[in-house]
């Protein structure tokens, strides 16, 4: 029987983990694979031999796939490392070298875009040098920007932190009989997704977020004053959510530092809150405060959404499922069938369909005046956020299973 | 029979509004008192003839008082108000013709230290001009530094957030096998108690945070670039806990802006950690953020502690019976009996002894570098964080009771 591997790259989120335990789950109750092994900081771990043993682990460690499920960041360690054109042979040969050498049959990778785009490279590789080798890809992003998936784990527990955050925001900033303007900036560097599920703060009585802005519409810091300007009497204490990728008319991005830049190119964003806390202040001197979400918004994995989680493991077994019956070069995928009530159905695509593409934000969610999303934001992205994991708490803190590995 | 005031004043917490529902579940209870009236904006409703029927509430919406435990912010919104010395009598002569034409047997006001001085002047100003109606404190402050209490409701709460956040910022930085800083920024202007207890976050495989500055020791910017520098190697990914109200050796605030003060004198601090991460990137030019934790520490009720809301529903019942038996001008208190079992007994003190008086940080429950605190402190903050409520959430969100009184 054949090994396995499987691993995980890209930015953390509270349900990657359970897209791994999904694959080690799968693995374990398979006829065809003996041992899985984790590849640590994700393809990395293949070219520097560095490896965990998760099928032992899971025998020995008290409920491992259960804790590993609800234990946020990246169990296996994430990189940044990009694989080259396949016709730069060197290190592809090294890692199907690695492969051979372990009886590897299948290799699963858990990730985002740009990890995709790794799935693809390996998997075109194994063709062209007719390896039988399976690569496959597990979705993930609290971005939600991968297509050809209705959604991505990782989103529903990000957006369920966003609902709850915004709501708990509303509720602190309400206290006192004076004017405010909060604004609260969120991730998501060029889709508005996540920024777009604040609006799942609402409830009858609870108006905040005042207005949302998202990096689909161009950002106009003159209408973003007159904006505020225009709903500060009705609403005493505005709350603003605001994507942290907001870009005025040119394409230059709002926030106060655009330079930095990572290895994919990607612009390193910080301070968009605190620049418009800075401009309502001067224009309209009004009490203002900014907040910066940061990574609490895909780490806090003590509010994950129990949809989520669930969803997540279920990818990772289909991934499984399908290497079996031969399939090689896909990510897997959920397809909604209906919203009320909500019903999915875990698919697969080519992972060539997916690679490098980022999903656009409907621009039909967002309302003609460019400061708020549509109804149809909640209905898409509620069922997503439903259910709880409360028994994780010892002692009154969170238990996760350790990370020691990584270091 | 008299009727009561309950009114709430200062900073918001997760647990202020079970201290209210102790107040309400005290008087609803008593023989000796009526109606209970909330007043809107601490001590400015009753100035202002702004009052809720806290009773009628209590009857005509399912689940009141346990709803209104577990909301977090402040039910009865708060002010700033602070009331002039005894002898100038025009608002005091307000402040009691409204209690007269109300009936009002007892006055309960659940704050902090600022609210405790209002608690003191209106039981002076009521023996000055011989009034029999009974003024309380009842304590709130998750800022932990009211004296002649063991400790303050919604400090648990706070820590119990600062425990979990913290464990999971730890987990988020560590997926990269780089090594990086990161700073996170801890509410607390005076005293350390909230920046030590995430000392609580740590666990047998977790050493974060790795370095925790408190205001209590002068902040020397020099050593704290050479306490980073030497556990760099030891620790790949450092996670350090600084208080914003940290402060060089002249008692100048380290963060970036201390011009700006509310009329408590009490300076704004913000960006001490955005100045420190600067600071350790030109120093260290290693990977480094910030992050502030911003209102989320405090308005958390997702996360509250069980004990945190139980103790606080304690307090506010025990101030009603004592007014029933003659008291007044007093504050409740919480007297720790023992760590192990945790066991405590409510009492109360003289407000006179509490009002604009903070209790220090223990200078011993530092280590002698400076940076980090002793076991004392898990010892005493344990307890406070110990139980959950997870039973609120509804379609996914979070639901608390509406504030629309408020606006």
């Amino acid at each position: 029987m054949k090994n396995c591997i499987v691993a995980q790259s890209g930015g953390p989120t509270a349900a990657i983990n359970a897209s791994l335990s999904g694959v080690i789950k799968g693995v374990l109750a398979s006829n065809n694979y003996d041992t899985i092994y984790g590849s640590i900081n994700g393809i990395l771990g293949v070219i520097n031999n560095k490896f965990l043993n998760l099928s032992e682990m899971a025998q020995r460690t008290e409920n491992f796939i259960d804790r590993l499920s609800i234990t946020p960041a990246m169990y296996l360690g994430s990189c940044r490392y990009r694989l080259p054109e396949i016709n730069e042979e060197a290190v592809y040969q090294d890692i199907f070298t690695r492969f051979e050498e372990m009886n590897i049959g299948a290799f699963f990778y858990i990730g985002g875009n740009d990890s995709m785009d790794t799935v693809d490279k390996l998997s075109q590789y194994a063709e062209k040098i007719g390896s039988d080798i399976k690569i496959a890809g597990v979705p993930k992003t609290i971005d939600n920007d991968l297509v050809e998936t209705d959604h991505t784990p990782g989103y529903g527990s990000a957006c369920k932190y966003l609902a709850t955050t915004f709501r708990e925001i509303a509720y602190d900033v309400s206290i006192y009989p004076v004017q405010s303007v909060t604004i609260v900036e969120v991730m998501g560097r060029d889709a508005g997704w996540l920024t777009a599920a604040t609006a799942l703060a609402r409830n009858n009585t609870l108006a905040a977020p005042h207005l949302i802005y998202l990096p689909e519409v161009a950002f106009d810091t003159e209408k973003f004053v007159e904006d505020v300007k225009s709903l500060l009497p009705k609403h005493r204490n505005l709350v603003v959510a605001v994507s942290e990728g907001v870009r005025d008319k040119a394409g230059n991005y709002i926030s106060a530092s655009d330079t930095n830049q990572d290895i994919f190119g990607h612009s390193q964003l910080n301070g968009t809150g605190k620049k418009l806390e800075l401009l309502i202040s001067e224009k309209l001197g009004v009490k203002v405060r900014s907040i910066e979400l940061n990574i609490m918004q895909r780490c806090s994995g003590h509010l994950i959404s129990r949809t989520d989680i669930e969803e997540s493991i279920l990818l990772g077994q289909k991934a499984v499922e399908l290497t079996e019956t031969g399939e090689s070069g896909f990510m897997t995928t959920i397809n909604r069938n209906s919203n009320s009530p909500y019903c999915c159905e875990i698919g697969y695509t080519a992972v060539s369909n997916v690679a490098n593409i980022a999903k656009p934000f409907p621009i039909e969610w967002i309302t003609p005046a460019g400061n708020d999303v549509t109804e149809d934001v909640v209905d898409y992205v509620k069922p997503l956020i439903i259910g709880e994991l409360c028994e994780k708490f010892n002692s009154g803190v969170i238990e996760y299973l350790p990370l020691t590995h990584l270091i």
